[in-house]
């Protein structure tokens, strides 16, 4: 049952305080993809999440829970939300915890709109540094791929083929709201190769026999990183056009290479490829 | 109920057909860090993961469904576990998938001695390279390390006050059984400090704002990478005395530095520390 509460801010929210309620149930399905994809809608939950969302997603409803908060901005994220016409609902704690996808939630869940992530959104200027990611299955590698593309200072990330729904509550989680920050392209590989060789951005692949080591490599150039998924790495139409570069790994206890986590094997390319760019002299290779 | 099954190889293993056989009831339990304690054992699951242990953890007993079988190896595997002293079980579908961990088990699941792991089972050799990992949370980000750690040639791994019980099935299963081949100390924060400086092994923590980036710092030497914790970071103790580096991140969009996974930032200073140690002129740096 949904009822006037205390006021927070200017106005009255309406509460909920039951758990069987039933836009609890409605926002509970909103962990399936089929449901998201339905409803056009996905779940952003946490400060720092909803923080970073604020730049680019329509915030539908934002559902609160002041018992679980532990920051000192929460109030003022619900007066931008409540400005940018977002409604506000307070929730009891026990359908809160109901929707959380958290061990240790922090009294914050957003509805955003599913936004559009189209290649032609995406820089490609000179010296552009992009991320594709090609069938990724787990969303925590997902996330992790997003958080560390932004680290790392790329331009864009291309998800292409993805296996996992990028939407999905566990991929905001592990990109800490990354997903919402860094220019984002969603499609299939064929467009994706087709728009990079269009542009003249040289495709870089880890593959494990590669000749050249990825510090040999030049990745000052305008260059996209390319990771394939957990199981299977980068399909073979990714892996003919690519050039293949070689994290050089350690032999395995059996003679052969051993491998990394694909959020690894990322970072390791994408941090290669910012200490070339920066331009400084290292110490070790002279 | 057990009974005897079909002959596997030379003789007759025990069967067990049903899912709430009190053995199989036993074998989930070993999930909960304080049956593994108590039992002194935990699980291994996985043909990878197997077959890494085999070298190193005293496999007391081996599960096994052939239904579940992907390979053409597994009866070999047997055939050394059976060789080497392990009891051999075979189970039926329903009882084996309520003991696994995985979406789609390979039919194998053993159950190991926890073995020891001190300090001073590590070497400190000249120009030794160690990660040491501090209060991880997650299973998934330990396993992560451990894998990395062994495809970046690391010397050894010093896991100090585990958040996260290293022999718990989420680490075998991230580490890829890299648990068992990488050499490893479990320890507190105080013993591996002391260890680590009685032997001159210089440490380096990640930390934000250092002055050094990571590729301006000589990794060449007796060198200790050391990541603390998901939440918290490095305890104060290690950022007293560890040479700071930082790993040169972009900055966020409220204008303070991105941050990385525990395990890609392992990844990414390990990998530094590799090429340094490789040896090897890098362009975009000359």
């Amino acid at each position: 049952m949904i009822m006037n509460g205390p006021v927070s801010g200017m106005r009255a929210d309406p509460v909920i305080t039951s758990r069987t309620n039933k836009k609890v149930a409605e926002l509970v399905r909103l962990r399936l993809p089929r449901h998201r994809a339905r409803a056009g809608a996905f779940l952003i939950e946490g400060y720092r999440e909803l923080s970073r969302a604020q730049s680019r997603v329509d915030l539908l409803d934002l559902y609160y829970c002041r018992a679980l908060w532990s920051g000192r901005h929460e109030a003022a994220l619900l007066a931008r939300a409540r400005a940018g016409g977002t409604r506000l609902v307070e929730l009891a704690e026990e359908p809160f915890r109901r929707i959380s996808h958290r061990d240790r939630p922090d009294g914050l869940i957003g509805v955003g709109r599913i936004f559009p992530a189209p290649l032609n959104g995406l820089p490609a200027q000179h010296g552009s540094l992009l991320l594709v990611v090609q069938g990724i299955e787990k969303p925590g590698n997902l996330g992790a791929m997003l958080r560390t593309a932004c680290a790392a200072g790329v331009d864009g990330v291309i998800i292409c083929d993805p296996a996992t729904d990028p939407y999905g509550p566990g991929v905001v989680r592990a990109s800490l709201g990354h997903l919402f920050t860094v220019p984002l392209a969603i499609t299939d590989s064929g467009s994706a190769l087709r728009w990079l060789q269009q542009r003249g951005i040289t495709i870089f692949a880890g593959i494990p026999d590669a000749p050249d080591a990825s510090w040999d490599a030049d990745l000052t150039g305008a260059a996209a990183i390319a990771i394939g998924s957990e199981q299977r790495g980068l399909s073979s139409r990714w892996a003919e056009v690519a050039h293949p570069v070689r994290i050089p790994m350690s032999a395995g206890p059996a003679g052969g290479p051993d491998s990394l986590n694909a959020a690894v094997a990322a970072g390791v390319l994408l941090f290669e490829a910012a200490r070339q760019r920066s331009g400084i002299a290292a110490p070790g290779s002279g």
